[in-house]
């Protein structure tokens, strides 16, 4: 049988998603929980494989085991055998053949930025502070710009194992709410730091360090062109389409 | 001179604000930042002393120093020398005559409730787990009891050393986004664990374990009759106003 859950997890004290030998990863940590539920070792995949330090408030993991339990006894008791950084939210049975990676229409992931003067005690773990401030009607016009299909090669890391650079992006927004600025961007998928360097780029746009227009950024298809990278901490997958 | 601040603080690591003798508070933590700033030891007040776990995102703290430092200077220093669930957002000088406590017209508590069957690795240090259903309309209603001036024994901790238990509220709701429920509270002073006291209080009448009527219970004016104390990890002070 397989099973699908929906996780939460606070991302500050993992190595990331991915299983890694002597480090405390959030795939690591809930397949020894459910190796100690099924009684038998378990390999669990993940929709979206994020990287240390960034959070989730909707991951989606799929593992197969004969064992037949219930799915609110398996809820329930993974909630009780994982650390109090992760939650799981949902659990339920799909068939065999479900694929949690390719059967994903959409994701979404959430970027947080602290804009004041000071940083916060409460959100030091959840947002990048920018003590300066930052235009968001500006970062908001560039980020609508992203909508559609593109190619992303400007906002990919070396290094990703992604077939081709093309995304179609469904959502790219920046709302602000007081001191604290949120971009969401909804995509069929993502390339590796896409998230990331599209918000270290927003940043110098609202810092109006750099021109405004990402059109021509993405027509350039080098990545060298745009920002730094955004820090982990305020990065967030949030929901998973299918 | 006499300096003010208004400063923010995550309490999951202090010991409440009081200093204590080989316990980690925020009063502690402060004194010895401004010790080290100003060369000479600092005794610092506070508006409202929270206990062991209580937050504060608009605490106001005095203290008085010969050496003249600019406000800027103060509050950027004060950032650089304390840890980093402490945050200084302001400082200004006040007259020497000033009463941080006295001079208080009113203190802003808000009390969080995560109310979601599973806890929140995001929330898990702001907020009370609930994991039944509140009903939040019905707390609204017996929160909204509570405005105006009226004698508070019912909701009053052993040890408060308060001259009366006569308090003015002037808000007192209950507000639902999601998951997430907040009771706000603005009064002219509070007694000892007061609102944490009406917030338990309220989770049973949402919980519909007891009766609404919150004017019955204050005209009892008897600590017994109230519920049990909420924890304080969902307490924040929010604003002193003056």
């Amino acid at each position: 049988m397989q099973y699908r859950l929906v996780i939460e997890y606070d991302g500050t004290e993992f190595h990331g998603w991915q299983i890694q030998a002597d480090l405390r990863t959030v795939q690591g940590t809930l397949e020894d929980a459910l190796a100690r539920l099924v009684g038998e070792p378990i390999r669990a995949a993940a929709a979206g494989r994020t990287d240390a330090g960034v959070h989730a408030g909707g991951q989606v993991v799929t593992f197969h085991t004969e064992r037949d339990i219930g799915s609110d006894v398996l809820r329930r008791a993974l909630n009780a055998l994982t650390p109090r950084d992760i939650t799981v939210r949902a659990a339920d049975v799909v068939p065999d053949g479900f694929d949690v990676r390719h059967a994903a229409r959409s994701r979404i992931y959430v970027y947080r930025i602290w804009n004041r003067r000071e940083p916060s005690p409460f959100w030091r773990r959840y947002a990048w502070h920018v003590p300066w401030h930052l235009d968001d009607a500006v970062m908001r016009h560039a980020a609508s710009h992203l909508d559609g299909e593109h190619d992303f090669s400007s906002f990919r890391a070396a290094g990703c194992d992604a077939a081709h650079p093309i995304r179609r992006v469904l959502r790219s927004d920046v709302v602000r709410q007081g001191d604290l600025l949120t971009y969401e961007i909804e995509a069929t998928a993502f390339l590796r730091h896409m998230v990331r360097n599209i918000v270290g780029t927003l940043v110098e746009i609202g810092s109006a360090r750099r021109d405004a227009d990402l059109g021509r950024l993405l027509a350039a298809r080098d990545r060298t062109q745009a920002s730094a990278t955004a820090p982990a901490l305020g990065l967030c997958l949030a929901a998973v389409r299918y």
